[in-house]
């Protein structure tokens, strides 16, 4: 059994107070090794629909790649400059094939007969085999929503580990499926992380971090 | 300037580990108050696309509004014996009118003029202006996919602070919305997530954790 070990409240609420959309990175600075694994390795482990993981993470090291990508995503130079560019990539479609690979999956890692997963199984094939009543109402919000819970654990691992990061999604998908061919297996570019350590002299990183009030936000019934 | 407490990466790891959708919980066992508001906080400086955060989150504690919400997500006993249930919302529209409230809390929390966020407004209302052009493709699945950011910073958060949750997707929003009447208010829900304490028969609490191997899930270029 994992163990849970407890983080401190302020020790949470303050890191996330502390991460910010970084706009300008220190392009000499890299994340360490054993770190950025950590970071892959938090990301691998989101949850999704069933578990079905309906995505892939393209990792951009290819500097010659990346300055390709940064006209195709309005000149941000956060592209080039951060230490490590995740590309959030969608499936984009789930199929019966990818439930039984999962189910067969399941089956290994925890040592049960297949015949077990029958009516898992069954529930996962009747919602893929039926998009239209897929949350969202397609596969392709489906498959997307699930990208962006993947987002959200990087993010907020980022800001354990003391990394700074970027969400972006003002890139064109279709272009970056053109330099990096995501879409021959399968997979759709949805949104990026990128993640290193911002610059000192990024302007945003003193500015306050403004959200709507709890009173905003928050309803209690 | 807020500050950055390092995390261990075993504890990261470990906790992440840990966590899993919650079937079954502990009824009679309640999150204390204190970290239920550190939970909230979280999910409230969760990121969004510009900060715009297009969503709300709908705490129910009514024991007889969440009998009521049961039968409307496949008689699911987390969703009435979970500790809190947060439903978690997308707003319908975000509007013009959106934009310039958020420009005004830049302002007012930052104590800057609003004449000097011109620029960032005119993106905002751009984007907001033309849905079709929205990551996604539509207001729907842009202000649904920012809503599951929040959810992943929710079930992270969670994670941390050694709390169990359970994402749930097997509601009807529709039946939802007639109990709750967030569109009223302009929200629509989206994904629930239930919290609290694993009942110490919930039969999933001791299967190892499945999730694709490292070399299929992530690509290096």
């Amino acid at each position: 059994m994992p163990t849970q070990i407890p983080v401190a409240d302020q020790t949470l609420l303050s890191n996330l107070d502390w991460r910010y959309a970084v706009k300008k990175f220190d392009a000499a600075r890299k994340i360490p090794q054993a770190t950025w694994a950590t970071i892959e390795e938090a990301t691998r482990l989101a949850p999704s629909s069933y578990g079905l993981q309906p995505w892939r993470f393209v990792v951009v090291n290819d500097p010659t790649v990346r300055a390709k990508l940064r006209p195709l995503s309005w000149n941000q130079p956060q592209i080039t400059d951060a230490s490590h560019l995740i590309v959030f990539c969608r499936k984009i479609d789930v199929t019966v094939a990818d439930v039984d690979a999962y189910v067969a999956d399941i089956a290994a890692q925890r040592g049960v007969p297949a015949d077990t997963l029958k009516d898992y199984r069954g529930m996962m094939v009747g919602s893929v085999s039926s998009p239209a009543g897929l949350p969202g109402g397609s596969m392709e919000t489906y498959t997307r929503s699930q990208t962006y819970i993947a987002l959200g654990v990087f993010l907020t691992t980022c800001a354990m580990l003391g990394v700074d990061a970027c969400p972006m999604e003002g890139f064109d998908p279709k272009g970056y499926d053109g330099i990096l061919n995501t879409s021959k297996d399968g997979y759709m570019p949805v949104v990026l992380g990128a993640a290193g350590y911002r610059a000192s002299d990024d302007w945003l990183a003193n500015l306050k971090k403004v959200r709507a009030s709890k009173e905003k936000v928050f309803r209690y019934v």
